[in-house]
């Protein structure tokens, strides 16, 4: 039955959260919230709009885990403990069938990492989810994307262009849907929160990888103004994306794809070894290549110079 | 020239704001702000969808100032004093002939209330636009819809109806656009921030009127399990609508009318001249009724029960 909008975010998004440190949650004007004294606070906001971020027809379960998952990569890229969310859903309709799940997967994510949701607010238009996100950091240990020098060594977590080749293969009409694993690590990308809080006061520099590997670490040596040689043939590439593609397309999938949310980072040599092992415990990091003082992403292969294929990916280009 | 989405944010939105509790702005993966010690944070989100929230063709200008002040509203309703802003923009292009004078509204409503917008994010998509906000308040000061009792003083501030009355001129084509008063009060509305304010501690329940008095009357007294007693003949009608509209048509607006973001508050009745007093320096506050045990809102004119017009704007009504 459709509802009206005064009810659909008490009725769907109104769950307790049991964090204490909630004064006031959905319901008022605004939420009451109570910050530890000597953290910062850290905000971010990100939407997603269908035929977009979104095919038309993605199982509303995994629009409610992205919409949050987007922005808790942004906390765990901040070294940031994720506390609170703010949800703004402009819907063509109000039916449960759509709201039901996607308020279990908002959720699902939600209680996973402790997040409570504090507000929101539900308009009729087009299909658009727009999520803000709040946490903690110490303002000192906070990562940030400038920091990085010369001589540092440049990581990559886990295993980017995963989530490209799926939506690829859901564009293609290859992929059977989330039984398939790179359909899954798509629409289900975890954000990697507990190696943003391993790398707090140890990474120089981190950000998490939204457009693309290349074009994410030419914004990250752009913020701390130095650059870095990438080393083509030392990228991640999983088992299932090998198994799937020839070596030039997952080259390209791991370089310009988007949407795995992995965290890319740099560390001080001499730190380098230390934060590897304590990561592994969490999921495999790879070195990648190094910064340098001259501007610019240098790509080599095996020792050779060779030209960066890839882009960003750019919603007004 | 159409921009990418890289540059949108940092080009259009990352002014200075001379605050320092910015610890980092627009730029990062997230924002890192400074909380003052004991106080709450307070955090509201809201979207206006064109087509719905503004007239396509609206001047840019209006939107960017509705956005924030819709927010601000909801900041106001709390007691709180504003800080910090996040904007997400999706945008069907990128042109400057939009996003110039946009940003113009926005920050001239931000700068007179000392807000920084700390962060967002930028995509293609249908014109809809959110911002998150996020502000101080003593948490025993807060303002909350709970909290009104029976024989509280019921008020409203300042002229609400005629935004309602702007927009209507505005669809009939009798608008001449931003030279008639009612269209600014629609297009222009002002956060009654510093009302807010002078209400902490002192107002015993508040709202803002965002989906018309009588329908936003009804939450307020549903939050605080009380009614109320509403006395129509002295709602207060401004002088520019009584002189446009015949009385029960004025008597609508102010009922049912959104968009002025008036504040609806409650006042223990041995305060209430001091409140009425010390507000009449920043804007009139009208008496308009008085709280009751019984749930419900009765109308009364003249002293005799009548019944109650007007609902609340429903979206998915």
């Amino acid at each position: 039955m459709p509802l009206g909008e005064f009810d659909l975010i008490e009725r769907y998004f109104s769950r307790g959260s049991g964090r204490s440190d909630v004064l006031l949650g959905v319901g008022d004007d605004a939420a009451l919230l109570e910050v530890p004294a000597g953290r910062a606070l850290v905000a971010a906001v990100d939407t997603l709009v269908e035929g977009r971020h979104f095919l038309p027809g993605a199982p509303p379960e995994s629009i409610g885990h992205q919409a949050l998952a987007v922005n808790l990569s942004d906390l765990a890229a901040m070294g940031a403990d994720p506390a609170w969310a703010l949800l703004s859903l402009s819907l063509p309709d109000s039916g449960d069938a759509w709201l039901q799940p996607f308020a279990a997967g908002l959720y699902a994510l939600a209680e996973r990492h402790g997040v409570a949701l504090v507000g929101g607010d539900t308009v009729r238009g087009p299909r658009v989810v727009t999520v803000a996100v709040m946490g903690f950091v110490e303002p000192g240990l906070a990562l940030r994307r400038a920091g990085a020098q010369p001589g540092d060594v440049l990581f990559i977590s886990g295993w980017p262009g995963e989530a490209a080749a799926g939506l690829d293969a859901l564009r293609g009409g290859a992929a059977r849907g989330d039984d398939d694993p790179l359909v899954r690590r798509y629409r289900y990308a975890e954000p990697r929160l507990a190696l943003g809080r391993l790398l707090r006061g140890r990474a120089s520099a981190a950000m998490d990888v939204s457009d693309g590997l290349l074009g994410d670490l030419r914004k990250l040596c752009a913020a701390s103004a130095v650059g870095a040689r990438l080393a083509l043939d030392r990228l991640p590439v999983s088992t299932e994306l090998a198994r799937r593609h020839e070596a030039k397309a997952c080259e390209q999938f791991v370089l310009s794809g988007g949407d795995d949310y992995e965290l890319l980072f740099t560390v001080p040599a001499d730190r380098a070894a230390g934060v590897e092992n304590d990561a592994a415990r969490l999921l495999p990091v790879h070195r990648i290549g190094v910064i340098e003082a001259a501007a610019g992403v240098r790509c080599e292969r095996d020792g050779r110079e060779e030209q960066c294929g890839g882009a960003g990916y750019d919603h007004f280009a």
